[in-house]
């Protein structure tokens, strides 16, 4: 039996409060985490407050810890106790279906969410299934890693997915808690990097992270004028946007990659996908050996996500200052 | 100073009428063919009747030419009067532009379409650009060749542009003009392949030219039925479907490719595509380098447009007919 003090909310859009549960018996193939850091994602807030449907409450949030291996079942052979590790916003797989056996457990039908049915890293111990807890490389900073493993793997995920070069010219729609990691991310891999913002007060920031130019979002002939010019867009925000003219800035078989989600239908004319060959896309976070590679990818730059530190006692603050929208840029909750 | 008996119409929306002209001195980079047979294309009628509003009148339409090269300018070396060639819808490319230096031609923005600001094929003699003239490979039968040049080839686009994997399985919507090659050139490339199609009548023969499994595109209980099914669906018409049943039977990562041109935006929801890390794109016709391989492929596949022919000089009778709907499934007209 393990004894877990965590963070819970008991109703759409309340307040988090103390909350402990036993997580019973170790299964065969799980591992316990001692929580060190979490990370406070936006998907979190959307989970609290029952924006997608599928809450279910006590809800302790939390999907981008980073900890110590505290127990493992017996059939583990491959993460010890006291190992550094992280886990995201998949705490579990099938492990066997063509997904799983083919590298692509994030599209498992079957596979677990950290939040959803159990209870997540808002706490003291978090348990998940070997497979989904990675261990951190040497050399990456655990206090800042947190982030890393939602934010981070979701802005990861579509360059090793689709297998952006390093010659390419790739913008990043949204500089926060996604952006600013992508902009790292494809700086380090060598790209031609745009920040498109709509704040002013970000442009320097976005230089300072590592773009090599910045574009106005607000300002439709600064993005008409970047007609043709994007390899890859990612966007990372989840307001509807004239979709239409960031396609326009997209190179031959140029790709508009969503991984923020946007509810509205994407109203997209055929004809510039069909004369100029791009794509539309969308990705989750990515599987577990693609966090491991973005994990070392981030070691061996020296890229971490910029954050703001609470202890986790102070969860209710930690969550007001990621609802103003004025957190630069990730907030993570310490173990207190 | 070479003389041209062509069929042109006048205006909107008209019915062809005999039309001669001088296409004066042959360029040093140009190729005159002499027209043996011509396919009549979905998208000659668009321009006869100036749908997309880019017509120019007199205009003499035919972008499925397959011919004998009549006269090279004196910079051709690697074409000789006497080959057999072809031509599809575009004659001419800046050769210097990235597009054009990586191979991809068709994207070049100054690339000529043959039948835009120039005459095309319906005629006893066409001229192009030497890099826009394909040489038929041995063992290709001329007759049924045209619609390869541009139906075929819009088809052949994206399995090659997006390899197109053997172990794939692939969807065509629409089983006409596009997706009647579609099959052909699928089946030979060694994929699972399915027909979506509204025509009971064209089940069995869609089955005849290679599919494996035939849905009824009316029956959302059997697209239901596919969910997660196609790593590839490639749509050929031309009205608008109900795109995210289609997206819902792609697996995960899978692409839906648009090659007819639909002309009201496609609502896409965006979930769809993120869970499954999905895709949707367009292209047009390939570049010349794409053709030649689609060319040879065609020919150790003994795969062949299915036709009905004409005589030029009934060139009204053919249109009629590809308006009506019924030719099964391309129509060519040949050298009277």
């Amino acid at each position: 039996m393990t004894h877990v003090n965590a963070w819970a909310v008991n109703a759409a859009g309340g307040a988090l409060e103390r909350f402990e549960y036993d997580l019973g018996p170790i299964g065969t193939d799980d591992v316990d985490i001692e929580v060190d850091h979490c990370g406070v994602c936006h998907s979190d807030v959307s989970m609290i407050d029952n924006e997608w449907g599928m809450s279910q409450y006590p809800l302790v949030p939390g999907h981008e810890v980073v900890g110590r291996v505290a127990a493992v079942g017996d059939g583990v052979t491959h993460l010890s106790v006291g190992d550094r590790v992280g886990l995201g916003w998949q705490s579990g797989y099938c492990m066997h279906c063509a997904q799983c056996m083919s590298g692509h457990h994030n599209t498992c039908g079957s596979a677990a969410s950290t939040i959803i049915g159990r209870h997540g890293g808002f706490a003291d111990k978090v348990r998940a299934q070997s497979a989904s807890v990675i261990p951190l490389p040497e050399g990456l900073a655990a206090a800042d890693a947190g982030p890393l493993f939602c934010g981070g793997i979701t802005v990861f995920n579509p360059m090793d997915l689709h297998d952006l070069k390093p010659t390419d010219r790739v913008a990043v729609i949204g500089i926060g808690g996604l952006g600013h990691i992508a902009i790292q991310f494809l700086r380090a891999w060598g790209c031609d990097v745009t920040a498109f913002t709509s704040s002013e007060g970000k442009a320097q920031e976005a230089r300072d992270l590592g773009a090599h130019h910045v574009i106005n979002s607000r300002d439709p002939a600064a993005i008409q004028a970047a007609a043709g010019r994007f390899d890859l867009i990612i966007s990372t925000v989840n307001v509807a946007l004239d979709w239409n003219a960031y396609i326009n800035a997209l190179s031959p078989r140029g790709r508009l990659h969503f991984v923020g989600a946007v509810a509205e239908p994407l109203p997209v004319g055929l004809f510039p996908l069909l004369f100029g060959e791009r794509s539309i896309s969308a990705s989750p976070a990515g599987p577990p050996a693609m966090i491991a590679r973005m994990l070392d990818f981030a070691a061996r730059h020296e890229i971490a996500p910029v954050t703001e530190h609470f202890p986790m006692s102070r969860v209710n603050e930690a969550l007001d200052r990621l609802r103003s929208g004025d957190a630069r840029y990730r907030v993570v909750l310490d173990r207190d």
